[in-house]
């Protein structure tokens, strides 16, 4: 079959693969219809994280199911479906208190599993979500980075009549935009230096937006909220600037998550450290979009939202 | 009466000043018995924070009633007392919500109103609690520090059971080590370069302790709790380097609790600040010792413990 | 001026009363344009609860301000406001925690204070919201039941995805059915033994409806959720049957909220008490509407969704 | 090998039985050394509960280790353990959460499996915890009891400084004294009809006691708390009044947490109904002792302070 396979720092070659196979009981194969280009997947083409020379790429997609292994119930041939990219070990102590996220050896297709860059993707049956009917197979190959920003919501206090703001109008950002408005909040500020992507943010819900190039971050929301900042700061932009900064967003009290990791140091200088103290912040981390039952109700209530078109 | 006034940068003076005299009606005037030296204190003389030149210094006693404002009945003079040296403004949003160790203006007494080195000190009635009989005055002033500690642990899953590692053995350090203990910790690791701390910690109830010139912190706890990590990561040396370390420290899903602040930046090399993200750490800022009803029951729980001797 | 007067059970007479005038300098008198007839009110009215004999009635409303005293900065007359009819004594456990709504002495305008079937309101100006442009006098009216149920869901897990059983279709039920949609729920089912009210709830958003006139509540809902049960059950209904139904809807480890009491003893059989227990859930009582800073976000939240229309 | 069946109700018989032998990899055997008498026990004798016809009885138990199947290589013959006698599913919902107390057909030896009031009992290696030097057989065979305490103490906010009322002074009531304790209680009030239980209480650490033949139980305890009332209430009596009482007994905004159930309808008068509402109480249900990673830390933590004399 046809795929694209990552050989090394910018080095991406479409090559033929070999067609998977059902081995185990639960193995379920799927005819990929839609694959997304997560910014996971960027970092790793531009600067290589964990991967396997000439392995197939790819993690966010859609398609039908091609065929089953013979324990497997839920699906049959024909199903459309989403597949959720994680495979974790089971067997840490993560895993036996399924929190699968935090699992020690959690790994990604695309990375050391043949990925969805591909005409065919094999994975165990419980990784495969069906999709409703009015949701397209575009729009299912986006519930993985949606699953990841939902996943990092659920910790926070965004309850309907929060304030919240959103570094970065990327990827995640514009569905952590999305999220906010469906968690109900008052007021969305999102953060960006590209202009384009703030009127994207706007147009998707945001209340108004910041770029930093006009002044501090934190100076343009304080004008923006009177003083008060918001209840619920999201990183979602990844860079080693604006990880620091988010702490400078927030009311007293208030709680910032991070949804995913910039690859540097992060100087943290005593103004933005400070808030962290003096502001009595609450900080999440937050890892990858699965939950238990495996792989969460991230994945259900993504599905519920594209179907309702809020998402 | 005699006092001590800070001046400047490391210029402290022994003087005279003007005895208090009771002008609110919920004036109490207290004759200090003994005087803590804060951590806090030692960062103003060496460093100067907030203050105004000439201001009497300290904020850690307690002492006996000498005089009170006569809307005040639950102190006479004679009653035996600790101070609580916090004051809110209780018109900002954080006093509207009884949330007072966040309100806007919040100042302590040894910094723009007369501290605690002197004769005799003025502060509102709430602000002092009455000492059980079996607590001397020694005891009695470290109710302050005793309750910035249990403060922040109150805000952490710190419960029986729990594995807990403490950045400091200072006086904010050996306190945490006493309180986890109390709050029924089954390891408590102790983390200090000075030998001599962690041997008093040691004495204190630290299950173990770890000197970072012996290898790396999160080395040395790894290998101490066969690769577990802990529950709860106190941050009590307020070190720009602990700020950072104290990240590698916990189990995934664990939480750290920052005591106190480095007054510096606060540089997180990409080992440790992944640790947030992908241990989905809960990261909590603590601030000042005080909750609602004021001072809040951080005093009460104080002198409970050290009326039963585990303080 | 003219005004409903309560006089005991089931006798309410039209009787003119003193308009009210500005005596302390945060008093606000408003003009009465629209007032709503509680649950609460009818109960009064059928069988008397804590009122004072030829007390003006009624609590929930919204009008014009027509005067305010000197302190008053906030509002001036003509503004659109609301009000929040709770009266906290300032003095107790709980006020000095800013819970206002555990008020030892709360009291309510209607029983022991002038109330709102009135020409003119008189109330403290921190009880007064503003109100939007885009919302309407009789809308504004409904803000306090509104309040009373979002000051309870905010207690639950009821977060995007939840399913959700909503017992009782009456006003503060159907406001529920119309908040679980706000908070994102995935199915709301409403219970009523009313076909009509079922009939507007389903036009309100809910998923589907019971009546349990058709079999056993949780027979029905069992099979509606294919045996799972629900997230979040809400008392709303506020009856001693289904005080004690209303434990039987939940899945293990779910949440029920209580928003209103039966005024009666409830026996809780056997089968209903065990869920309790055996499936190890969470039961939140919720009372009033209030929060701090006074009178609470429920209250500026409900106007956010009025505005939007979703209430 | 010697044991005592149950065969309906009051009717045990002392029997010979199968000794059990290896037959999954993962069985352990254990030589029984110690066995409790549960208050589960107890009804299961008198009234009968699920149970099969002629099984060997009990449940509570420790002793050494006999016999291990293959796979099994955390134990060997000759270590000393207690049994987790809690058998769960694997496959429902809740155990795809790894929430094994609300396992949906979680089961117990001694009722549909043999149970320890014989010479060997068999069980799967993972229900079985090695008990340190210092603790001997009668306590270890006390850990399950215990963890069922703890289980539900830390669904509660108690915490170093709680007032705590603990209803029934009988097994359950009296470690839930002992565990108050090592949560750091301020005040222990210990509530019985049995002065003789009470005397216990006390000495195990009980603040004060109560005897409900002295007058209703909350005015009692209103006057030993000079009207505050306590921040947890755990109902340890099992019994149908007990189960409605214990709701008046909290401050406001206080928790409630049921260790059992009464096998019977709870009538909750008007009264004891309204506390849960008016005061915003919080009520948790707790099963079993059991959580993950399995048989969870409830059992560690007992064996923990059953080793430092606290139990
Ligand atoms: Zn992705
Ligand atoms: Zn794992
Ligand atoms: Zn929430
Ligand atoms: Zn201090
Ligand atoms: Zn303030
Ligand atoms: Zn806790
Ligand atoms: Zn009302
Ligand atoms: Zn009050
Ligand atoms: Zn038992
Ligand atoms: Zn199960």
């Amino acid at each position: 079959m046809k795929s694209l396979k990552l050989y090394g720092k910018r080095d991406i070659r479409y090559e033929e693969a070999t067609k998977p196979a059902i081995e185990k009981q639960d193995d379920v194969i799927v005819k990929v219809k839609a694959v997304g280009i997560c910014g996971s997947d960027i970092s790793r083409y531009m600067k290589l994280g964990p991967y396997e020379e000439g392995m197939i790429f790819g993690h966010e997609f859609s398609g039908v199911v091609e065929k089953v292994g013979r324990a497997v119930v839920q699906l049959k041939p024909g199903d459309r479906v989403t597949g959720c990219p994680a495979l974790y070990c089971g067997k840490c102590e993560s895993c036996k208190k399924s929190e699968y996220a935090r699992c020690e050896k959690l790994t990604v297709i695309g990375s050391t599993y043949p990925g969805a860059f591909a005409e065919y993707v094999k994975l165990p049956a419980e990784n495969f979500v069906k999709i409703p009917a009015d949701v397209d197979f575009d729009a299912a190959s986006m519930v993985e980075p949606s699953s990841v920003v939902i996943h990092g919501l659920y910790k926070t206090m965004m309850h309907p009549g929060a304030e919240v703001a959103i570094m970065g109008s990327g990827n995640i950002g514009l569905l952590a935009v999305q999220w906010a408005n469906i968690f109900g909040a008052k007021k969305i500020y999102a953060i960006d230096i590209d202009n384009e992507k703030l009127a994207i943010a706007k147009a998707l819900g945001a209340s108004a937006t910041i770029n930093p190039k006009d002044g501090p971050v934190h100076e343009q929301l304080m004008t923006l909220t009177e003083g008060r900042g918001v209840d619920v700061a999201v990183e979602a932009a990844g860079s080693i600037v604006t990880s620091a900064q988010v702490f400078s967003l927030c009311k007293k009290g208030g709680s910032v998550v991070f949804l995913g990791i910039p690859y540097g140091d992060v100087n943290v200088e005593r103004f933005y450290f400070e808030k962290i103290v003096r502001n009595e912040l609450k900080v999440y981390g937050s890892w990858n979009a699965i939950s238990a039952p495996f792989p969460g109700k991230e994945w259900e209530t993504s599905l519920q939202f594209m179907a309702s078109g809020q998402l």
